[in-house]
């Protein structure tokens, strides 16, 4: 392709996102496509010849769009949000464009230093001391395993460097809420730590880790000759976003010298108000900690925060140094391909910088507060309206619902079939799309709100939705 | 920002890159940047307010080129090529744009399905059989490291849902040649298999892993009660493009039991060239095999190729499965979360799909064609030179040289000065960017033929730059 076609293909496709954003309110928000629909619209050999592109643009409509779950959709209530915001898109092109790799300073030092700057101002906006430093990561679930195997090498002395876990020396543990995320478990196995010692501890009624039980736990632990190695405190779980007491938590870990992680992956966009900071009071004991701007920020996937420490301690368990890597500015610089697992990168820091130029800290404040809001709305709604249960607290943007009339009350499998048809209707209506989840083994409904573009409106009509499915299935 | 404005600074972005991109032979290849000279340019605290998208992109040129080495310059010999086509600019728009997440089939069944159609083209475009299935990895680090996992797993009969490794059962070793990719070794130590339980193997004077030490050292572990458990062998390894002899060792693997991992991370884009598929003779008899289109081949980063033998065995050591992520399709569609460690995933099939819709394959193979003969026109001109020598077989597309004048024969640390002073001048002019390494214990240049626009007056100047560097040197 010359540059003139890419100009023109690059225009239209501009033009065809924009068109695509500023009209997706019409589209269904969850994709009718059937298991193998999309696929079978695609040879299955590969073109033999070229100049098949403009073409190929032409059958996005027909041929993707149908398969395509609207996130960025006013009515998308599902999952977590995640927002790519026009200026994120925007940054992509230039990171695209410019195809660079920062895997280490010399490779592109704008790449290493531009990310320095913005995630010392993400540090900034969150409120966190300048104790931390940043990186990017691309998601979550590789933050947390990096977090693990940190805290691993660290109370194995470096164990990686000899024997690893095969020493035959005391099993290392690890401990979190029976809510959090389905990385934690993951990190943990993938760290070869086993599930045996994996402690997912009973939490509260309102979905936190209980102190009481992390104490016993490590206290039973070391009684059974088990070395206790690190805990993770979730700030606003995936289920009902709820918010592990951090500061509890940090005296134990403090007490016992367990490394602290915190994964505020969806809660750490709140901090950037002051007002929401006291979720995470103690945050600044922890050994590590990841938030998710690709998540209700609005900075487009992938970018996971991971703040750090002790730079010295991730580098030191993920850093190798064969020789076609070295440059003349090691030891001067920051190289980070060792601060997490893989080594390529791309640059990635441009998208936080377009975005905070383009919307500002107060810009981001003022939609955060509007989506707290709008939560707190519908929480409202919800207590008073017959039948229907608010099933934890909204501490943030989430709210976890579910519909229990009197004909079924105590009978949970029927509320569970109950409340999967009313996903499924809201789902399968295009109206609206939410997370049927299961909650210490209730069926509930969760609406998370949060999508950049989602206004008091939009969750008007899905509380409609819900109310007018009831009524429709009786 | 409204879409008029996303359109507007979007047209903008695109012109610009076509701009960069058509005088980008223009520039110095690597940037001349000091450390911190790029963070000086930015503010240390984040903007208060927004509004400042369009001011900050005309401070691009001035702020943040600067910094940037360019990796898609047609005098790019460094590493290994990483280009990134318009084509992969053009998809990125797209994935980027639709912001949705391919975690799920039902997420957006055309992320899936798409990556489903596009990684079966691409296994036939590479010659493997049908036993083989695709998915999209970040890099190939993170696909070495999920290699790994699965074949500790394997070995242990899923110790990760039991003890993990802190069982005291008898170690796992893995296996690889002195001359594998650092990722093998760091995926080794994050897996908790340990140093002293990992052996970079002697390679032979092709610098290709000797399968009689491989053999010795599988016997010498059983012997001494250790559980040999994984070999890698690299097709194409980072340092001299060697390639370990594959069908022995897979002999070797299937008499041991060991899983048989391929590393082709820049050698599989060869493999659309029939007459290059001898070098990876074998490969059928391999468990897991990375290679890397955003490599040499011209899909933007990151889009690794990772296929395996066994899917079920992958979804069993890397899934996990929390109410909130099951859906209605679950078990009649792939869900590609649990295909690897991260649980978000890009839109990146789009990447490929465009690029051979663009170039088609007849296309990608002329241009690999061209690459390898440019590689072998610059070996020729080596061999031919007086006290320039070769370092190793030029298998692929890089040449690994040195010059070796005579009055410093046999003085290696005078030929490593002289040798670096070399690589020091061509990347400090601008002119071209090349890699020093050290090749068992011998300092060499790596010059890395492959950027996408590299033809052969490139290659012909970066030759004349090498002896004039000499020639002004003495």
């Amino acid at each position: 392709m010359d540059a003139a076609t890419f100009r023109l293909l690059g225009h239209q496709l501009v033009d065809w996102i924009a068109d695509y954003r500023e009209q997706v309110e019409t589209r269904s928000v969850m994709s009718m496509a059937k298991p193998g629909e999309v696929r079978a619209r695609f040879p299955p050999t590969p073109p033999a010849t070229g100049g098949h592109l403009a073409e190929a643009l032409r059958t996005l409509e027909r041929d993707l769009m149908p398969g395509i779950t609207h996130w960025n959709h006013p009515s998308f209530f599902a999952y977590f949000p995640s927002n790519t915001s026009y200026a994120s898109i925007l940054a992509d092109i230039v990171a695209s464009g410019l195809g660079v790799q920062g895997m280490s300073w010399q490779t592109s030092p704008a790449a290493t230093e531009l990310e320095e700057v913005v995630m010392d101002w993400l540090r900034q906006m969150v409120g966190l001391s300048t104790a931390w430093t940043g990186v990017i990561h691309d998601t979550a679930s590789t933050a947390t395993l990096c977090a693990l195997l940190c805290a691993r090498e660290r109370a194995s002395s470096y164990a990686q460097n000899a024997k690893g876990l095969q020493s035959g020396e005391a099993p290392l543990v690890i401990y979190a809420s029976d809510q959090a995320h389905s990385s934690v478990e993951k990190a943990a196995l993938l760290a070869g730590l086993g599930r045996a010692h994996l402690r997912l501890l009973d939490s509260d009624d309102r979905h936190a880790l209980r102190v009481d039980r992390l104490k016993s736990a490590i206290e039973a632990d070391r009684g059974a000759g088990l070395r206790p190695c690190a805990v993770v405190a979730t700030i606003g779980t995936t289920g009902t976003t709820a918010m592990d007491p951090l500061e509890d938590i940090a005296a134990v870990a403090k007490q016992h010298r367990l490394w602290l992680h915190v994964d505020a992956a969806m809660a750490g966009t709140a901090m950037v108000l002051p007002e929401c900071r006291q979720m995470w009071e103690g945050v600044e004991a922890a050994d590590s900690l990841v938030f998710n701007p690709h998540k209700w920020m609005g900075v487009g996937f992938d970018f996971s925060a991971y703040f750090v420490r002790d730079p010295e301690h991730l580098i030191r368990v993920m850093s190798t140094n064969p020789s076609y890597l070295r440059t003349a500015q090691d030891g001067e610089v920051k190289n980070f391909r060792d601060w997490h697992i893989q080594l390529g990168r791309r640059f990635r820091a441009l998208k936080l910088w377009f975005f905070l130029m383009d919307v500002g800290v107060e810009g981001l404040q003022a939609r955060i507060r509007r989506d707290l809001q709008n939560a707190r709305w519908l929480a409202d709604r919800v207590k008073d309206a017959k039948d229907w249960v608010l099933m934890a607290p909204v501490s943030l943007q989430t709210v976890c619902i579910r519909h229990v009339p009197d004909e079924l009350q105590g009978d949970e499998e029927a509320l569970t079939c109950h409340n999967l048809e009313i996903a499924r209707r809201i789902n399968e209506s295009g109206k609206a799309y939410l997370t049927p989840s299961m909650l210490k083994g209730r069926q509930m409904l969760r609406v998370s709100i949060g999508a950049e573009c989602t206004e008091r409106r939009h969750v008007e009509a899905v509380w409609s939705e819900l109310l007018s499915s009831v009524t429709h299935q009786h």
